[in-house]
């Protein structure tokens, strides 16, 4: 259940986006466990009067091929997962389009599986919780 | 407290994006109490190169036509008053616009009475709490 | 941590966008203790058809120079942190371009330590705790 939002600047080519977006959707199948066809993304290029990055915090070195995914995703992925997830996303990216792993930054922002509709005006994962759900409305 | 960015596909005309914006906050007023004129929505096209949606995940047949609306607001909630949401928002956009109930996913993410600021660089509602503000602060 | 999204409308120029996101980088330097060079912003103009603000709500008179700020950032401030944190806010965007406080709405959505990858697929926080981290985490 991930919504992703990606920022990259306007020089990354169509098919760079389109490469950008499968590369995250297939790091979230192989880490955190997603449903395939699970795959809601959208990037944005924004140029580099309105995307503000700096080049260098935290030993980085980020170029004009800065790309900022923001995946907004139900909790419940460990921390063990959370970090094979940053590591899977920058070893695609850079696999796929070339781009340094140092360009790739990621944000996560947690919610609950009572916190989708995917259609119909229905919470799916309230009417039919998967397992995971189940597992996890018995913790809470 | 609501702030909602809403994405769609850029063959949606003006007039529907303003119906849009104005069905989703109807919708929360009727479900989840929010106060008249609490309307902060943006709107966002997005070409199809920009914005990858699976078209049948969780059984939904998704076009064009799909609308994207990610809602921040307070938690507080029930799963009773998000299912309500989820219905009218979606049952309002089918009547305001015509589009499929299928083409409809909304998305939550909750923060607290504290984290916002409507202008004046003050916290309203930890200044001057609300009922259900009290309420809520009474339980953590 | 801040990961900041800035809403105008079209009419504020290319000047001002990039001052609106100094001041509000400077103000989170000031009052929430974020480190030198965390500055990660995007500012996106949307024009009116697109961008649906209540003009009065909570007693404001907002005006075409509406600027919103959306502020994703580590859970651990204090509501006084926070209220310092849009007071300073509303003050530095007064200063910087002239824009009446009554224009500027902030809201926060948090996350943790564990959410935030700068590069090279490492959630830096995790391997190298700094104080507040340690902190926070013998609090969990």
């Amino acid at each position: 259940m991930p919504f992703v939002r990606i920022s990259v600047y306007p020089s990354t080519p169509p098919s760079d986006r389109k490469a950008i977006a499968d590369a995250v959707y297939e790091a979230m199948r192989e880490t955190i466990g997603i449903p395939e066809g699970d795959k809601f993304i959208v990037v944005t290029a924004h140029p580099a009067e309105e995307l503000f990055i700096d080049p260098t915090f935290m030993g980085m070195n980020r170029t004009e091929r800065f790309i900022l995914a923001q995946i907004f995703l139900s909790q419940g992925r460990t921390v063990e997962q959370k970090q094979a997830l940053y590591k899977r996303i920058a070893e695609r990216l850079h696999s796929a389009i070339g781009v340094s792993t140092e360009d790739v930054m990621i944000v996560l922002t947690e919610n609950t599986y009572r916190d989708w509709s995917f259609g119909n005006g229905e919470a799916q994962f309230v009417l039919n919780p998967p397992a995971w759900v189940r597992k996890a409305a018995a913790e809470n």
